[in-house]
């Protein structure tokens, strides 16, 4: 059984509250925030604090809070030599304070307020810098059933910019999609199932491999005709600049 | 039992063959191809052709060409008034020959060669000029389990401009993220879950709710972190462009 405290109250510290919350390998000892209001509604399933000097013993600290904070809150902990994680794509492993054991558990998943996640497509990006503290971490991604890989702070940082264009970027071209369709007067549940079918094909084959239509085919009359029907300066800019990046992947080699 | 012909040996003709060969709802008379090699695999399942003139009756002749070839091949056919559909985005239902009843049967769908489909993920826009044509159409579509929406021209033309968004366009950020983690020796594999979780959100959520990350807070310091990372101008300028683009969508309002 591995026994941890989460500190911070945003949508990684609550959907990692209900993973190790079903767990049987994992008990949360406590849940820390600086405002006990938005962790109220967990009063029955866990002890719920909102000072730091109430912190009992555990195996695993996770401080789930904004990039900003995980320094200052790390430097206040009133303990030392106990392992603390943060759970940051960003801030190194040196951001947190010199006196404790410190690691990052880094959920490599984007996560939303009311979508709920299933934790084994979550992989987590683990970093320590005492040996000793690796299997912890280890133990505690498996615990709530998450692939788990040993990540430096380059690499993950790479990861987390990766994910900026993988995630966010994907997501805004969705909603190029949607503003294109709506106003067409077409219902956007029609594209949902391209969406999902283009991330699925790259499961299983390559992006490069997996690439179609007009900018790879250099489909000259196709695409002009395309930027004619944008009637949005920004969608013409984002169609000319992502057919030049496919045409420069895909253009022929010399 | 609907009987069909398929002209083109592409893509979508050899997904619509296998889709339709599987159906117990249709039979595929012929599948015709100006060279009959590409068809040759088939031989044993139905009559191959590449001599419009032996062309048979069929409820619905399916052209599955590229855009260019429609209507030389629709003008070229040996028969009037039977319905022909074409399977492009982008080509008007005007462009087939008049001497026939025209339709359109557009699967919004990516097809790569080598990709199984489950056509119930394939909807399917329907366009006719003939009101009574519509029924065939949409059996069609049923017999292999996709859905449908009747679509006009102008509609469909929109649904294909979305698609380069949704699809070629989100393939090619896949391809980014590929090309960083690569140059950081890190297995792509590690953001496959991202990628799909993605994907699965905005199945139920909009994606102006779904988006996430630094553009949308406004955080500065990470973007101009993230910016200091890449080492490829195409990648800066993607960045760039999409960072505004999230920012103009999520802007305060005034």
């Amino acid at each position: 059984m591995i026994s941890v405290c989460i500190l911070g109250a945003g949508n990684v510290a609550t959907h990692l509250f209900n993973a190790f919350n079903k767990s049987d390998k994992v008990v949360v000892n406590q849940w820390f925030n600086r405002t006990i209001k938005p962790l109220q509604p967990f009063k029955n399933d866990v002890e719920i604090i909102d000072d730091l000097a109430k912190l009992v013993k555990a195996d695993v600290y996770i401080i789930a809070v904004t990039d900003d904070a995980i320094f200052d809150i790390s430097k206040r902990l009133p303990f030392e030599d106990r392992l603390v994680v943060h759970t940051s794509g960003s801030v190194t492993i040196h951001d947190l304070d010199k006196k404790l054991h410190r690691g990052v558990f880094y959920p490599l998943q984007t996560f939303s307020k009311d979508v709920e996640i299933n934790f084994a497509n979550v992989p987590f990006c683990l970093e320590v810098l005492e040996k000793e503290n690796l299997e912890t971490l280890k133990n505690l991604a498996e615990a709530i059933g998450s692939p788990h890989s040993k990540i430096n702070t380059e690499q993950r940082q790479t990861l987390h910019l990766a994910a900026v264009f993988i995630n966010n970027f994907t997501n805004q071209l969705y909603r190029v999609g949607h503003e294109i369709s709506d106003a067409k007067n077409i219902n956007f549940d029609i594209l949902k199932p391209l969406i999902l079918e283009t991330a699925k094909k790259v499961q299983s084959i390559s992006p490069y491999l997996a690439q179609t239509g007009p900018a790879k085919r250099h489909d000259k009359k196709t695409i002009k005709r395309h930027l004619k029907l944008l009637e949005n300066k920004m969608h013409e800019d984002i169609y000319e600049l992502l057919t030049k990046a496919i045409k420069q992947t895909h253009g022929k080699k010399l």
